[in-house]
């Protein structure tokens, strides 16, 4: 499965890793940026629904699994150096990000360099997980 | 200069570097995606032109300087783990990939499971870089 010959390209990192960015395939928000490993990405293809390789829990990650916040696969892109990919997905809740936000990147520098959301809280992300008792 | 506030959140790699994403900030395509150390992200923020980290030549990266494709920043984005950057720039001359194409992701996956090119190029590379005789 990992080793189809549209993977072979395909230029990994020391972990076997590569950088995936997120984006919004309608109105192209970069909604995050992730790794895959060959798995996730043979599954992503295979499944048509984005699967991640988490790096702080070491194993896959079927992005909307416990959300339900599920990204539909509707191209796959490959950088020049063949070390980046490209996902443009379909975001399904409309929120990617585990804040409950719609995009990870809902932090802006300001003219006075301080760090201000950009950003509202769609979801609470008690409500996406499960609140912890 | 490199230990200002606003960058002390960010989690750099285990190389002291980040990855980054460049967007063009007005029609939302992404241009590519690279790497800043400290030094780059500083000088970016400071100068407004884009300034990488180049891992194959381990050193400062000032985007365009030998093409003349700089990006000028026109916002910095920060993500929710703050250990990826997005920056929004104008593309000058309209081509961010060094094989003279607008984006450096212009390889799609088809349904045949084949690399299919997605964009011309608009620059001859021999043109932007100078012939090598």
């Amino acid at each position: 499965m990992t080793t189809e010959a549209w993977m072979a390209d395909l230029r990994w990192n020391e972990q076997g890793l590569i950088p995936v960015i997120a984006q919004d395939w309608q109105d192209k928000t970069i909604l995050m940026m992730a790794w895959m490993n060959a798995e996730a990405l043979a599954l992503t293809v295979e499944t048509g629904k984005v699967v991640y390789y988490s790096r702080s829990r070491q194993g896959l990650w079927r992005k909307g699994e416990t959300s339900g916040n599920e990204q539909i696969l509707h191209a796959l892109k490959l950088d020049c150096d063949s070390d980046v990919l490209l996902v443009e997905v379909e975001q399904r809740g409309d929120v990617a990000c585990h804040t409950g936000r719609r995009s990870c990147f809902y932090k802006t520098l300001d003219a006075g360099k301080q760090w201000q959301i950009n950003q509202p809280v769609l979801k609470d992300p008690d409500e996406m997980y499960g609140k912890k008792s």
